[in-house]
């Protein structure tokens, strides 16, 4: 760092995540001397703000790296693949939001609020998880700190946002089709490269990413192996469902979850999330007071409530688990993973 | 039953279910004499149509049930338990919707696919289960009956009309008011007689039916005591989270369970569901092909797909269960209750 700061890229700087990325770094005021927006050729000539401030979107390639100091990226794992080496070979340290990374032992996965030493680990390119599975771990964490954890169970109810803006989109203009009675042909979810498109618009969809030979997702297996990679738990029994929702922002999760400790309340857990890192406790039935993904849109913290104890396993809990996709799930991890690296002195 | 069929009563008629129930009986030719519609003072006076005949909706009284052989009800709890026991005095075999009489060690709650043979005990009034029930115990029976079944965890995806016409009407003008960028204020989801309601339209909602002390909902727990009474498993492991959707018809369920024997595969639980009575496999990843609420509607079976066993566990599986809940969890349970009857020489 220069006395006034980072030189900072932005790769995919036009897509969903991109611009809160941009947002996100303006809000927290994060120490920026220069600031660069990189895209495909395609999105490339557009411009956008940065503090009252116009910016052209460059093509992204290996030279546009030069003298930049942190990297993050979020267009695309092909993108990732090809251009994050080549940011981390010109000395900027790369956040990269997509899964090209994640599973790749020589690269820390990280959600501050769970394993920022990990960071200190890193070779040039640090990983952000993927959405789904940073909401989970922030809630999870606290408890598998005090208690242990044996199990996960997880259903998800996911934001279309969850698969960019050409999905958010697709979301809005088939809803004024079916209001309208006008016809419509689904081009985009539940995977666009898929050959079969459904509507999502008054539906739910049981496929994020592409199905696996072992009958689950691409999206179900990222949960799954992200959070033992995250939470250091190799031997954690866990297992998820993602299903697409007719929702833009905020992901939701049905987690059930066991414990190794025994005696444990729901209170005892419910005390635990209200002074956990990251996370807000909405957890008053009485007052019907719960999370839902509406109210957490443009908010950086995870929500959890409707927490309660099993009724066969004693040490078994339930929990519902909300956070805007694009914020947590993406942009803000990635801007924390940053800050964290300032705080930890690993940036220079 | 005289020469020319049976007196067929429908309370509630007015309501989404009980159009349903009317159209489910004109459908199936269900061998009618006489039909009588039966509501509430305020909506006494509509017509309604049946085989091109205008039937006038009569205000329900002790009285309507004289001379009535069968008597659907479909009016809300506090109706049967005045009306139900009038009916079934005058000789009506009462088959009732709503949950009065579900848990009642007198009444047989019953599924004709799982527990027909229940139908046999009958003092007069057959409870027909919550709709989330019955879709899950319809694909859970047949794997029951050959593997036995330890352990349930579900977590549903439930349609608005599961809360009545006025749930539906309020998830259309919602979602007119946020795409016209209109102001609206929600009344009636997620409980109309609740003092909180909350957006529906491009949202979910972790709250079906009133919290009971334990944190569970009244949906979660009837899902839980339902289950175990429909399959006769008192000692079932069995827990439940439901989740209203922006989705008009259509239930969804997200169904972890665990097996009593070992070495069984999910090609093994894929063939018990292709032959099952009432379900219907559509289980093909490598062709994008599993059951969407939206492909369900207007439909009487249970559709099932992403059967997939689990990774940790040998005796878990997950799975995806779809049913329109206003048929199937509904008025064609219902009438299909009746026609059993019928079939077993149970009514006269």
């Amino acid at each position: 760092m220069t006395n006034n700061g980072f030189h900072v890229a932005v790769v995919g700087a036009t897509g969903a995540v991109g611009q809160r990325m941009i947002e996100t770094l303006e809000k927290r005021k994060f120490p920026i001397r220069r600031l660069t927006l990189l895209s495909s050729s395609r999105s490339a000539g557009k411009t956008l703000t940065f503090k009252n401030e116009e910016i052209t979107v460059q093509e992204a390639k290996p030279e546009s790296f030069e003298g930049v100091d942190i990297a993050l990226f979020s267009a695309g794992g092909s993108v990732s693949k090809q251009l994050a080496p080549e940011a981390a070979k010109r000395g900027a340290v790369v956040i990269d939001n997509t899964s090209a990374f994640r599973m790749d032992p020589e690269v820390p996965l990280v959600v501050p609020e769970v394993n920022k030493e990990d960071l200190k680990k890193h070779k040039g390119i640090i990983a952000n998880p993927n959405c789904s599975t940073i909401q989970m771990v922030v809630a999870l964490e606290p408890i598998r700190q005090k208690y242990g954890l044996k199990k996960v169970i997880v259903s998800t109810y996911q934001a279309v946002s969850g698969a960019g803006a050409k999905a958010i989109n697709e979301l809005n203009e088939q809803t004024k089709a079916i209001i309208n009675g006008e016809e419509f042909t689904p081009a985009v979810l539940p995977v666009a490269s898929d050959p079969k498109h459904y509507q999502i618009a008054f539906n739910a969809i049981p496929q994020i990413d592409k199905f696996q030979d072992n009958g689950f997702t691409f999206e179900e297996m990222k949960m799954i192996n992200e959070t033992k990679k995250i939470m250091h738990l190799p031997e954690l029994k866990i297992a998820a469902t993602c299903v697409r929702l007719p929702v833009a922002v905020g992901h939701s999760e049905s987690v059930y979850f066991e414990i190794e400790k025994e005696g444990v309340t729901a209170r005892d857990i419910q005390e635990l999330i209200k002074t956990a890192p990251g996370a807000v406790l909405q957890d008053d039935p009485a007052e019907q007071i719960y999370p839902m993904p509406a109210d957490s849109v443009g908010k950086n913290e995870v929500f959890v409530g409707r927490i309660r104890k099993d009724l066969d396993e004693e040490k078994g809990f339930h929990m519902w688990v909300v956070s805007d996709n694009l914020l947590k799930g993406a942009a803000w991890n990635s801007v924390q993973i940053a800050e964290t690296l300032i705080e930890m002195g690993l940036l220079k």
